[in-house]
Parts: structure tokens; C-alpha cells; sequence
């Protein structure tokens, strides 16, 4: 599988500019185009009334955008947008083929000023065919919950597709121990550039989208500030070995028997809940 | 609370010189010194009857040693032993203060060869007193299993000690992201040398013993292959405070109701069993 990362700098609110930004700089013969979070309306919006003015259902005109996309350059693409569905709204990322959409994700750990504006992500963590390849997609700070990326591994993506705007600087430094705890490809698609759209809350995003291997090897990483394409040809096989010695495999070796929390003073409990 | 650790070279089976060698290191006026996996008998043990003529039970002299050396330095000690129990041998660490054993954990995920000599741990994951502070306990290959860490800080660690014999070369840096996930302070103490007792096995550690804030700063860090005592003050009150932005809490915003699992073609499933 070719697998290409587009580290894009949005221009807020500018959809129809930053599509046809993004059709410029799509590569050629690759099979997945991983894009950042909201890459279509850029990240800081002012409040709730102008969140819902740019955001469009899943089945509306940017899904499309990137169908028709998909089916001319013959890839997926898997990008964030801010997607109404009725009343609420959710940060959310989509996979979409030449045939439309194929997964959707709602993101579920939402990050500061995202929580006044986003409703939580309801559909859970979810694993989605494309061709010989099973790919999960999590958003920006769901990195930091251990939890996100192993319940996409165990549910069996052997690639997790990670759309971000990351203003925090340790994301991209730790998908390498994502990749490794879990043993599966991730592919982290940061943007570049700043927002100031709102008085004395100026974002800087860090760029370093990072394309890395079950081996924890880093084969491609972007710039912090440049409009990059990053691009790396991986091998499902890799993703679908847990093994890390002869007789470690990291899958059979997990004891959930054991990862019962005793907390001061309280009862047995369980990292999850029935 | 003044913390350090002992990155030591420990010679194999000598365990009357190991310890009399740690005394030598033990540095003045600390709260907790943290040592490797294994520091008194050394790692790579030909066979079980060798690593059980090494092993000692919990009340033995080494445990008894270090409540001498706690006693005398008005501190505690967290190291590893190998540890017998009837007719089981495990990959222990043990906490000990001047009034004894404190605590102690039996290695959950063993590595490599460790599966054909040791007995898995059948403790769990438990956090201990110490003073104002909640340590948790984990050794060396736990690391790469999220929820090793994770579980201990869920049960209220705000230190997590961690003595390890590291051959592979991602845990020092993963340990960054174990403590920034988990909002808590790791002490990864492991040893340098190597040791080369079955053939065609030669085995060398890696060094790169760290303490880690829960804002993920390396507070510490020794070299690749030199015995060093490492020192770092730290505050509890900064591994209690799970906050990374105002709006958010990092364990009040786990949704542990979706960390469920849904294996290609199975029911749903959960990440923990009942």
C-alpha cells in the first residue's frame, strides 16, 4: 500500500479554497491520502452559530468533493470535517473511496475550547475495510488516551489514520510508542500555520506529520511549517505480526484479568465499563 | 520528595559484592532510590536450577539487607530480586522501608526468555504508601502494555517505580509518554553491561535510567554504560493534578464506555474481563 500524508495550512473559513488547494497537491498512485482535522473550514471558529454555518452533514458537498476525488486519482482519502447531524455538531473524520463513504468517526476525547463547540463523538472506535486493509481513525488528542489506539489495534487495524491539529508539542514523539505498543502503522496528518481569531488566543499548529512503522521506525515526517506531501509504501503483513521476540507476541501476552484498578479506599473496578 | 536512582553494573550471581557495591552508591538525604530488575543476582540466568539456587523469598536476606540500609539512611528502597515462593520463582521488585517490606509486585509480562524460568506475576498491578506518596510498582518489559502504567495510576500512583534490564532501544523514550498519559512521575532504573553466559546469546543493557515529570520533562537522565546516581526532586501535588488544559482532566475525560473492542466478525467485547 502507498499511503500519502498532505500536511496542508487551511485558510479559515475558505472551504471551496482549501479543496481545491488540496486536489493541486494530491499525489498520484498512492491507495490512502491521509489529511489534518477540519483541513477544509481551518480550526478556530469564534463560537457555536459560526461552527454550524460551515459544517455539513456527512452525505453533503465536501464528501462528495473527495468521492469524486477518490474515484479520479483511484485512492481513499481519510480527512477531518465538522459535520452536523441535526442539532449537534462533531468533529469528526471520514474515509471516503471512489464509491463514497466508507467510515466515520466522531471524535470521542475533545480538546479545550473544542468542548463548547463539539458534541462528544457517539459512534465509538471503529475499524473500516479498505481492500486488503483494515483502518482505524482517531483524531488530534485522542492520541493522549492510551485507550484510543488500542482498541482500533485490537478491534484488528493494522493502520490507524490520524487527522490532527496539534498545537501541544509531545503527539508526534509519542505515536511512535502508539505504533510500537500496538504494532500497526500510524499515520499522524498535521497541519501547519496559526490561527488568530480570537483576542489573545493565538494557535501556532506544529506540523511533524509522521508516517510510522509497527517497528516504531518513523518513515516519513513533515516539516514544522511547510505545506508538504510525505509518502511511504507499507506492508499490511508487518501490522497483522504482534510478535516482538520468539516467544512475545503483544496481543496473546495482554493479561486483562490483571488491569482491574483498586482505587484508595474503594472497591474492585474495572478499566471498563459493561 | 527527594528521589533517586542507582543505574548500577551488577556482576552476575555475586550477590554479596552487588549489594555491598550498592551500599557504596547509596547517596545521603533521598526519600526513595530506585534500582534495576534482578540488581543483586544479575539477569541471564543457564537454567532454572541456577536462577533458583540464586532466587530468595520475600523475607529472605536481600530484603532484609535493604530495611537495614533504610534504616540507616532514613529512606526506602524499590529493586528487583528474583523471588521464590514454594515451588515458583518470579520477577519481583519489592519497596522497602527501615520497618520492612512495603510492597511487592511479581513482573506480569515477561520477556523472552524470562517465560521458560519465571513464573508469571500473580499480584496485579498494586499501589503503595509511602510517606504522603502512592508508588506503583511495574519492571522493565511492562512498559510496552499501556496498561500496566496505566492501571497503576488509575489505583492513585503518583510515582511510578520502574526497575528494568532494557536490551531493546524505545523504553526510555516511551516512558515519556507513560508519564505524560498518566499525569504521574516514572523512574525507569535500568543497569548497563552486558552479560554473555549462553552461547551466541550476549545480552547488553542499554542504560538511559530517567526520571520523568508528568509533564513529560526528563528530570534526569544517565549515560549508555556508566554506573551513576541520578537525582531529582519532585512535588505528589503535580502527579494528583490530571489537568492539561482547563477544560481538561485527563482521567474525568476517559470514556472507558467506548474502549470496547469489535474484532472483525466477532460480538462486541471488552478490553478487560469481568
Amino acid at each position: 500500500m502507498r499511503i500519502a500524508i498532505l500536511q496542508t495550512r487551511p485558510v479559515f473559513g475558505e472551504v471551496a479554497r482549501n479543496l481545491s488547494r488540496i486536489e493541486r497537491l494530491c499525489p498520484e498512485q498512492t491507495d490512502l491520502i491521509v489529511l489534518p482535522e477540519l483541513c477544509t473550514t481551518g480550526y478556530q471558529f469564534r463560537n457555536g452559530r459560526e461552527l454550524r454555518s460551515l459544517a455539513e452533514p456527512s452525505g453533503g458537498p465536501t464528501v462528495e468533493f473527495f468521492t469524486r476525488l477518490a474515484r479520479q486519482h483511484r485512492c481513499a482519502f481519510a480527512f477531518g470535517f465538522a459535520e452536523r447531524a441535526g442539532w449537534r455538531i462533531f468533529n469528526s473524520a471520514a474515509l471516503v473511496g471512489p464509491r463514497g463513504l466508507v467510515g466515520l468517526y466522531r471524535k470521542v476525547h475533545l480538546f479545550d475550547r473544542e468542548r463548547d463547540l463539539f458534541a462528544p463523538g457517539d459512534l465509538g472506535f471503529r475499524v473500516f475495510p479498505l481492500g486488503r486493509w483494515r483502518v482505524g481513525l482517531m483524531i488530534c488528542f485522542d492520541w493522549i488516551f492510551p485507550e484510543a489506539a488500542r482498541t482500533l489495534a485490537l478491534a484488528g487495524a493494522q493502520l490507524i489514520a490520524h487527522p490532527a491539529n496539534l498545537v501541544l508539542p509531545w503527539c508526534q514523539q509519542a505515536m511512535v510508542t502508539r505504533a510500537l505498543e500496538n504494532r500497526v502503522f500510524c499515520a499522524t496528518a498535521n497541519r501547519v500555520g496559526g490561527e488568530r481569531r480570537l483576542p489573545g488566543r493565538g494557535l501556532r499548529f506544529t506540523g511533524g506529520s509522521r508516517i510510522i512503522s509497527p517497528r516504531g521506525e518513523v518513515l516519513a515526517e513533515g516539516s514544522k511549517n511547510k505545506e508538504q506531501i510525505l509518502l511511504a509504501a507499507i506492508r499490511p503483513a508487518l501490522a497483522r505480526d504482534k510478535r516482538v521476540t520468539r516467544k512475545n507476541d503483544l496481543f496473546a501476552d495482554r493479561r486483562p484479568e490483571l488491569y482491574r484498578i483498586r482505587q484508595p479506599g474503594a472497591r474492585w473496578q474495572r478499566l471498563t465499563r459493561s
